[in-house]
């Protein structure tokens, strides 16, 4: 009885859940039947468990907080268990807490004010037919849905210029899952990969998990520069479309050296274009993967990063022999994604949902970075940001020699969340001088207060006030 | 023009694609644009093309499936894929097509007849509302829906007889990818894995892949056999639950050896549930996970498997720093499972819908298993068979001398699907004499002629027919 009290005190039983049959309870603590019985009884009678007809016994009274042990991992700790751990991986992240606030810059969040849940909700419902469940309810092992790479082959690739064979698509759960199927693929220790210097810091990370070779390459205002820094990498991650951070845009010119230079010195190009999706039809150069020449082209997107991020759906684009292989490492790692969301993504688009809400979400995007540009200009007329014409994010170098992570800090302070631009750069060549501003999920309305509000965060700062 | 009919022969763009914008040809094919223009106007003309107001060029005729060359990796192939490849990765899987058939014994395929379609379609309803999308829609970049993990703990975990906190707890991909990331964390090259033999075929590819040396372990009708050759094992991954494939559960006797032992010779161990979920409750021992002493078990289950495998969700039970470990490189391979899925299933568990579709299903597989039982003593009465009450699947070691995989391959010529047992085997001991049926997605009416067509496919075997 005390054991089973200690349980629910230090609350691994939860309030209101169901106990186990005094079966169980006798079986886990070496007591008899009668005996677990017993003590389920007298805990009823005490009123720490209430006992419903036929459906069980619960518990009744919230866990004794105070007794709440403060080591969570429970008192007869005897593993070391990080010795064990025989995967280099750093699970310290800079994870920004999400909370109320007068303003977040923060990349990627939801915006529920574009979501066309009306329509998403028709297209679930539809997926939920008694004939769509039988083609999506089953485990298909390492398949996707037919419908799906029908509908991006027709619709969504056009788009960027790429033709596409079905054998040439994996679905994946969002960007995030294709650069790690590549870089586990493509990456190990005997080879070098390049990546663009600063970049996305997820990506330094997935291919430190590789052990291969990581070769920071130099920008500039273009994008990644040509030449020499390449020679001898086996395969590049390059964010082109737009870059990540800085977001310049590689010219159509450079595209087509790049791939001569790819062909030349034999490396593999990953295109990955995380937010192309809501570039301008034709404004932009089309993608690396639909230029002649690009069969050495590995090309990441997103589908979802801009309809509901929480959905995780994207997809890559590459040789067959490059897809079986990332199809059969998908397999081993979850075997497929949900079938119900590919479904009924398939029919966002299939039925024009999918363009219709492009067309909205580039507008509401234009607006917003008009906005911000103008707000940027009056908060901080000295400073240097660089953002391209379609992008949802602005990297800005913070003046006045204030580090990136004590505006941030000061900031969040006055309840504004942007991102410290530290971690974009590469581990041994650290900066602290920029910030990522993201328009992706904050109103136009609420943009310049929220810039007033970093520029006051900014003079705090200066001044010695909040700052790390 | 003519590159854009090859194309469209080659079948790289599928009938009623949208063509991209005149530029963007222009610009893949280095022409100016007024000549891409001209180009899709003649294709218009010749009928190939069809253009819509406003809303762009179609391509109008099927393709010219005669011009489709058979080269699926296009004509211009200079790359050496398979050199590149730094993953050792096998990916030629025997997955069994899945066509019309008299009869299907395969695992864990999905079972429409009980799965509660207006229950689910209900709960994902409620996932849909406004408040709701709120809540799912965003990236929440690692972590879980705390309503799922909630009704986890109070509902699902205690049937187990597992007393869980939040951070003991990992939602994941179905039981799958539970089994990669732990592979992945504690599978070096330094380290030795124990799995049984036979074991689950994904579970011996995994472990490859994280490089660790496997070490098959030895079983009786008990499950794995302790002592020495658990020995010097960092590792070991058991289905004690009931064992995949023999179905021998592990006595409660054994559990308790099997922890004691791990303490002593200082090893972890992997407790993979993949089904006790439909064991009626009680009548098995509770999981290792519950018993004293079980700090060093790290327990993976599916959610999915029974309701609809293709939702893939599952679940990690374990030390709060492993779940910490395993969350980060989940977040690195595809940051969070899908969040409307995870919340559907919360509010299907939460209404009680889980409880009675549990019964359900027991009920239904405790009646198939009955007739399954009856319908093998009728028509292979000699067959050495291994059955446990409550598991889906029975392990049968072939009559006369015919092999696993010659009887599979003559059955699925007679309509009826069946899993040879060959691959439960480890590579380097192999074995042909088992196949493994299932009844998890067979109604019972069709159990006794799929036998029976069985017992026709094993006596044209043994004639010489159609076996391999």
């Amino acid at each position: 009885m005390q054991i089973i009290l200690a349980a629910i005190r230090q609350q691994r039983i939860p309030e209101g859940a169901r106990m186990p049959s005094s079966r169980v309870i006798a079986e886990i603590l070496g007591i008899s039947r009668n005996t677990a019985k017993r003590a389920v009884e007298i805990l009823v009678e005490q009123g720490v468990l209430a006992s419903r007809d036929r459906s069980g016994t619960y518990i009744a009274v919230p866990p004794h907080a105070e007794c709440a042990d403060d080591n969570p991992s429970g008192s007869n700790d005897t593993i070391d268990w990080l010795s064990r751990f025989t995967l280099k991986l750093n699970s310290e992240f800079e994870v920004p807490s999400i909370r109320p606030t007068h303003a977040s810059f923060l990349y990627g969040q939801f915006d529920a004010s574009i979501f066309p849940i009306g329509r998403w909700r028709e297209c679930e419902r539809s997926a939920l037919s008694v004939t769509e469940i039988q083609n999506w309810g089953k485990d298909v092992v390492d398949e996707d849905d037919p419908l799906l790479i029908e509908q991006l082959r027709s619709e969504v690739l056009p788009r960027h210029g790429i033709l596409a064979r079905p054998e040439n698509v994996l679905i994946t759960l969002g960007g995030q899952q294709g650069r790690y199927l590549v870089s586990q693929l493509f990456g190990g220790s005997e080879t070098t990969s390049g990546i663009e210097h600063p970049c996305m810091p997820d990506m330094a990370r997935m291919l430190d998990l590789s052990r291969t070779r990581v070769r920071p390459l130099a920008l500039d205002e273009g994008g990644v520069i040509l030449g020499d820094q390449m020679r001898g990498c086996d395969t590049v991650f390059l964010t082109c479309g737009h870059q990540c951070p800085t977001t310049a845009v590689m010219s159509l010119e450079r595209r087509t050296a790049l791939l001569e230079q790819a062909n030349r010195d034999d490396f593999v190009v990953v295109e990955d274009t995380f937010e192309t999706e809501i570039f301008a039809n034709g404004k932009y150069p089309p993608a690396l993967k639909s230029l002649p020449g690009s069969e050495r082209v590995i090309h990441i997107a997103s589908l979802s990063k801009l309809i509901a991020p929480g959905l995780r759906i994207g997809y890559v684009i590459a040789h067959p022999s490059v897809i079986a292989k990332m199809r059969a490492l998908r397999r081993l790692i979850h075997r497929h994604p949900p079938g119900n969301n590919q479904r009924a993504l398939a029919m966002f688009i299939e039925r024009g949902y999918y363009r219709a809400f492009l067309r909205r979400a580039q507008a509401v995007v234009a607006e917003r970075q008009e906005t911000m540009a103008a707000a940027l200009n009056l908060y901080f007329p000295s400073a240097d940001w660089r953002h391209c014409d379609g992008a949802s994010t602005f990297w800005m170098r913070v003046p006045d020699g204030v580090g990136g992570r004590a505006l941030a800090a000061s900031a969040s302070a006055r309840g504004v969340l942007v991102e410290s631009g530290a971690r974009y750069f590469h581990k041994d060549q650290g900066r602290d001088d920029h910030i990522r501003l993201s328009v992706s999920s904050i109103v136009s309305g609420r943009i310049e207060d929220g810039i007033r509000r970093l520029a006051e965060a900014h003079r705090d700062v200066l001044l010695g006030g909040t700052g790390a």
